[in-house]
């Protein structure tokens, strides 16, 4: 059960000009499932990507970053039930057999087609199963498919991902929508598992790019469901230019700021809906380290509260443990650590001040905050101006369950 | 259920002249339950001790620290049920004021007096509990009370932790004996949560910290349960100098090798039986990462393994779903990793080889290996020469349980 966390409204997922959708059924896990997801991109449409810092990348990662430099991207052709990864020269031929495929039938160059997949890690993709499915994927091609690509694309996730975002730029009306997959092997790592935004906005290929970039670290680069960056990770943002607008070309400008503001809207929303749906998830947490000397440092300490199985566990149990939380500041590795400058709070609980016990906490304040389904850990570090926030879930007994389940 | 590790035998633990030990009943969390050890240390007895790094360490492991460096140790006074962390100036008062009521009954200075506290974080150690048992268990000190007292320290452990080993010396007869406990926080960093061992050789201070700095590196800080670094760990190493031997004052001696041998083969025992029994652990894994360049990237490599819920929990399940493990390698953030010189290996079976699918690999003997209740995963970097072993368990529904449940 994802945490506050509503199955999107098809009418409510706005078509992009430029921007075409089909589903179809290859079978690849399951049989008739939707499980192949092609997008095609309207010609003259510009296309950013961050994609997964793991040494051990997938195939179609290495393919698509590859295309990208190449060709002016036309196609997206995304897989589920299987990440092609640790498939070695067999799965990079595979991700190019795809791309293929879908070049023949779009009349473009295979490098204009950037190939994703995601699922089981370490079995051969069934390239004919795909390449199969692929005629019928183009003869439904249409504007308005948002809504099946985000169920399409999903593996351990329990609700899809997807929303859409209007802004107006100079009295132009222009949309963003974005769908996003992912539940377990998230700790993002200047990507997500997969996640395609695109805009009818004009846009500089540079200034999409940085774009992107500024917008991933407050989104998908700061949730955490279980620590393990996934081997297929990519966040693909679109243009397509269609809107009208005067092309952003200065990330300075008061256009480029206004977008910017949207897109952060879009992505931390598709961030937040992965954590919500985190695998067996049952709260939503946010950590905020304040007073940091610097970013970096304020990520450190969050991502070890983060990733303490023993705070999860008692975020599960609603137990207000939190010497736990304690502990894990403490063993954050941060050098010079001044206690007596340290506060925690349980929202607005404060249970630790100047490195003390607070005096007037007592257990049935924490326990009120800790039954809430969202919880918010501040932890004020007395170290300088800086904060950060990052969002993960509890750990329950269905993670266990999903994770020593899955595949078998 | 502890992984293939047996209950300790009364009978085989040897005494160690100069040692005696009593454990009392202070009522500290259940009433009733023997919570309190005493270990009285004969005079001209040597003490190395290594604690914690957690920033936030508690209260006893500030004061045992102060006060070797003030006095020759006579007594440690251990208790369980509570750890007197994160309870500030109140908490340092509290373990100052038991030390005080064992010099009173022990006569000798409050200094002569280390503190040991585990449990619960953030309770007040109720201290007058604690004085009241000490008369009882000053009455009741003897030689072979190491069985009650590896069970005194117990919390979340399901089994005590003890061990004798006996070396000769240039024909002089020398007995290790050691406890410890520990089932869950378990990341030791420079200790463990609670080791106490101690020899009757002879051996100079200086020596006798450095020997047990060198055991620590290869058994207690080669372990995790699940990362956490507790606020209370430490690791006392006593030697009474009462075996007859002349004291070993040279590391590089032959006498000095041959006692870190068997200190280790003591050490090691400890530290492995705490994984056994780690908190849900139904399996015991083995991490060794070969080829690597230093110490450094082998441990980081191996720890990445060894924390991935996602790793763990497939080994829980007894799914060979290596992908989780070449993952796992992937992200652990050696620069400049060249997966073409990598090899993963479950036991003696070959996953990945020069960084593709091994050509002889089968789900078969993948699954036959990890149904084991012991297992290898061996990972060969192609960076060096040197190799480093990390050891720990699985991620059960039990894990989720018991840390869900403790406390509350």
């Amino acid at each position: 059960m994802a945490v506050n966390l509503s199955a999107p409204i098809a009418a409510e997922l706005k078509p992009v000009n430029g921007i075409r959708l089909a589903t179809a059924s290859a079978g690849i896990k399951k049989p008739g499932r939707q499980d192949v997801v092609l997008i095609e991109l309207a010609a003259g449409s510009h296309t950013a990507a961050v994609y997964t810092r793991n040494a051990f990348c997938a195939a179609p990662v290495l393919i698509a970053r590859e295309n990208q430099t190449q060709s002016a991207t036309r196609f997206l052709l995304i897989n589920s039930g299987n990440a092609n990864a640790g498939t070695g020269d067999a799965g990079l031929a595979a991700a190019k057999a795809c791309c293929q495929a879908v070049a023949e039938l779009g009349q473009c160059d295979a490098s204009a087609v950037l190939p994703f997949s995601t699922g089981v890690i370490g079995q051969p993709l069934p390239v004919d199963k795909i390449t199969t499915a692929l005629p019928d994927a183009f003869g439904k091609l249409q504007a308005d498919n948002w809504f099946a690509a985000a169920h399409a694309i999903m593996t351990t996730d329990t609700i899809a991902k997807a929303r859409t975002v209007e802004l107006s730029l100079n009295g132009q009306k222009i949309t963003l929508t974005g769908i996003a997959k992912g539940s377990g092997m998230i700790r993002p790592d200047m990507a997500t598992m997969l996640s395609y935004i695109a805009t009818d906005a004009a846009i500089s290929p540079l200034i999409l790019q940085k774009m992107l970039e500024v917008s991933m670290e407050q989104s998908f680069n700061s949730i955490t469901v279980d620590g393990d960056t996934s081997t297929n990770d990519a966040c693909i943002l679109i243009a397509t230019g269609q809107a009208g607008n005067a092309s952003i070309e200065d990330m300075d400008s008061v256009e480029a700021q206004q977008f910017i503001e949207a897109l952060n809207l879009l992505s931390r929303f598709l961030a937040q809906a992965i954590v919500r749906d985190g695998e067996g998830a049952t709260k939503f947490i946010s950590i905020d380290v304040e007073q940091g000397a610097d970013e970096d440092e304020c990520k450190q300490v969050a991502y070890t509260i983060a990733h303490s199985p023993l705070v999860k566990t008692a975020l599960f149990a609603s137990d207000p443990n939190w010497g736990r939380i304690l502990a894990a500041v403490g063993r954050s590795g941060l050098p010079n650590l001044d206690l007596s400058k340290i506060a925690i709070y349980l929202d607005a609980v404060c249970i630790v001040d100047g490195g003390q016990p607070a005096a007037d906490y007592t257990e049935e304040k924490g326990q009120q905050v800790m039954s809430q389904s969202e919880i918010t850990i501040q932890v004020k570090l007395g170290r300088g101006e800086v904060a950060k926030t990052v969002w993960t879930c509890d750990f329950s007994y269905d993670y266990v369950k999903i994770n020593a389940e899955y595949r078998t």
